[in-house]
């Protein structure tokens, strides 16, 4: 095999509000002769997430911060080119933290980071980058295990034309919930009612969106899914009803400029109402994954689970395009296409 | 049986700020005589409760806020005087929601805010106002089944030499945990650690008491029970271990002056480290009373919970009384005493 060049994204300043391509180090090295039990993975798609941002702060977190000069941490999906392990061969489509970057090499350690692809008819290789991978599983637990519906309750989600968002209604509406979504922008909304069955959505651009709030919850609010902070979320713990849930996904409003006000609540509505404030990571339920994996499938096989992406072209741009998830910029699942996926490929 | 004349507080003003006895119209009106299936409560002891503050304000609560010109709800102890009702007879004592007067006139319906103290070998009438009522009910509920604590944890609690917080502790205790305090004053801190067997105790009136508690809670913080807020709660928050519980039971630091700015938090911490925020009242629990009671009379009677009750004597002195829950006068139950409870009487 020829040699070939990695081009990477290495951490080289922590950003300060927005990220920028100036916070990274394009590096270019070739890429080394495989190890004993190691995997060459060319990387075909990067997930963007709003915790990538988290990751690049040196603040308290739920992993280590990614180290100035390591290739920037991320998931995705890659095809297995080389393999020196009997677990995988070529051809096999991987998931997990494969970086930002053109080629993972995993060694016996880092092969404990991605997971090989299941096959499931009627659904393609990239719905595992987003609903039917990390995105869809942090939608699934965050809203069963820790919101815990009941047939006939009201959900609210924010960021609900977001990757994780639009999952968590489309599941709270198979466990007949009410669901309203609060998203950004007529089209974001129109998504979310007619497409994907959502009962109301409410556009937070609108100067009224309180009122909309509240007429669209009319018996008040059981189970919150927090992906946002700041007025959305106050908005909404206002109006959560006895014993509600308050799950606590993400406070994205907040992480740009680790703005601690957007993400306070005064805790005498939880005390008076019983309110659960619980927080989450995807991490926590690794043991079930197979199980919820193959039921997001099956649901989107079956057409009752749908999904948009947001694809940006080229590995070079994901630095910017990270940006979108702060600004609302795109709908559904935000990915950075480093190689084009064959049409047929697991589908 | 000659007429009788009933000592009541009437709510005339809510206070802002401290209680005062000009909050109350002192009535004298005479007990009318009884109906069917009625029962006349001569009341001996009342309870006096941070929730009791709570009440007497028109902010959204558990409860409606007591209504201008109503007697003041009040939770406490009464011996039945006269009974038309074949559930009661002379000489029973009850405890229940009996009110800030002098006789509990309880007709069928209000008869059901009321229950009959069981008889328990050990365990004087008076327990039953404290650890083995609610209060203790409170620390029993909101530890066992909130905290769900394990085995060698950590649990810190607040207002620890209060009512509720002495309990906790020591139910703590019997289910292995190492218990930490946070109280004010040398005799709080002594009566904690050498008389209620806590791990240590944290005076919060020192200046060093961050260091304290970091020394005191070398592992981090498993469970919280709060009953304070403000800036003890703030510091107990950013020690909580991952999957830690956060017991809300009270914030009691705000009530006088609703300052919500106490009561807030950023809930980074509990996403990051997936802290479950969780707000309860005993009343939840209502159903499992029988149960519970009978474990904590058990540990009083086998000298395994001890408890102290600070006693102030006439009704007429309750409202300014109740203000030593907000400025720490009190060690362990406060009560004001309407009658004398016979020596011999339940023990």
């Amino acid at each position: 095999m020829p040699a070939l060049t990695n081009r990477q994204f290495r951490l080289k300043t922590r950003p300060t509000g927005r990220v920028s391509r100036d916070n990274f180090e394009w590096a270019e090295e070739q890429v080394p002769t495989l190890g004993d039990n190691a995997v060459l993975v060319r990387n075909v798609l990067l997930s963007l997430d709003p915790t990538n941002r988290i990751w690049m702060s040196d603040v308290d977190q739920y992993m280590p911060p990614v180290q100035i000069g390591e290739v920037m941490r991320g998931l995705g999906i890659g095809r297995v080119e080389e393999s020196n392990n009997p677990n995988f061969k070529k051809g096999d489509y991987v998931s997990g933290l494969i970086g930002w970057q053109d080629y993972f090499v995993a060694d016996e350690k880092s092969l404990g980071y991605v997971s090989k692809l299941p096959s499931v008819p009627g659904v393609p290789v990239e719905a595992f980058a987003g609903p039917a991978g990390m995105t869809g599983l942090t939608a699934y637990y965050g809203l069963l295990d820790i919101g815990k519906p009941k047939e006939g309750e009201t959900l609210v989600v924010s960021a609900a034309a977001g990757a994780v968002g639009s999952i968590v209604g489309q599941i709270g509406k198979l466990h007949g919930m009410r669901v309203v979504g609060i998203a950004g922008g007529d089209e974001k909304c129109n998504w979310l009612v007619k497409e994907l069955g959502f009962d109301a959505a409410v556009d937070y651009k609108k100067p009224n969106w309180k009122a909309e709030l509240e007429k669209a919850t009319p018996n008040g609010i059981d189970v919150n899914f927090e992906n946002v902070g700041g007025e959305i979320m106050q908005a909404v713990y206002e109006r959560m009803n006895l014993f509600g849930r308050f799950v606590l996904c993400g406070l994205i409003s907040g992480y740009n400029d680790h703005n601690d006000e957007k993400s306070r609540l005064s805790l005498v509505n939880s005390l008076m109402k019983r309110i659960t404030i619980q927080g989450f990571i995807v991490l926590d339920f690794a043991a079930k994954n197979e199980e919820a994996v193959s039921q997001i499938a099956k649901w989107i096989a079956e057409g009752k689970i749908k999904y948009r992406e947001t694809i940006v072209d080229g590995l070079e741009n994901a630095p910017e395009a990270l940006n979108q998830l702060f600004d609302g910029g795109n709908i559904g699942k935000l990915l950075v296409r480093i190689e084009k996926v064959p049409a047929k490929a697991g589908a």
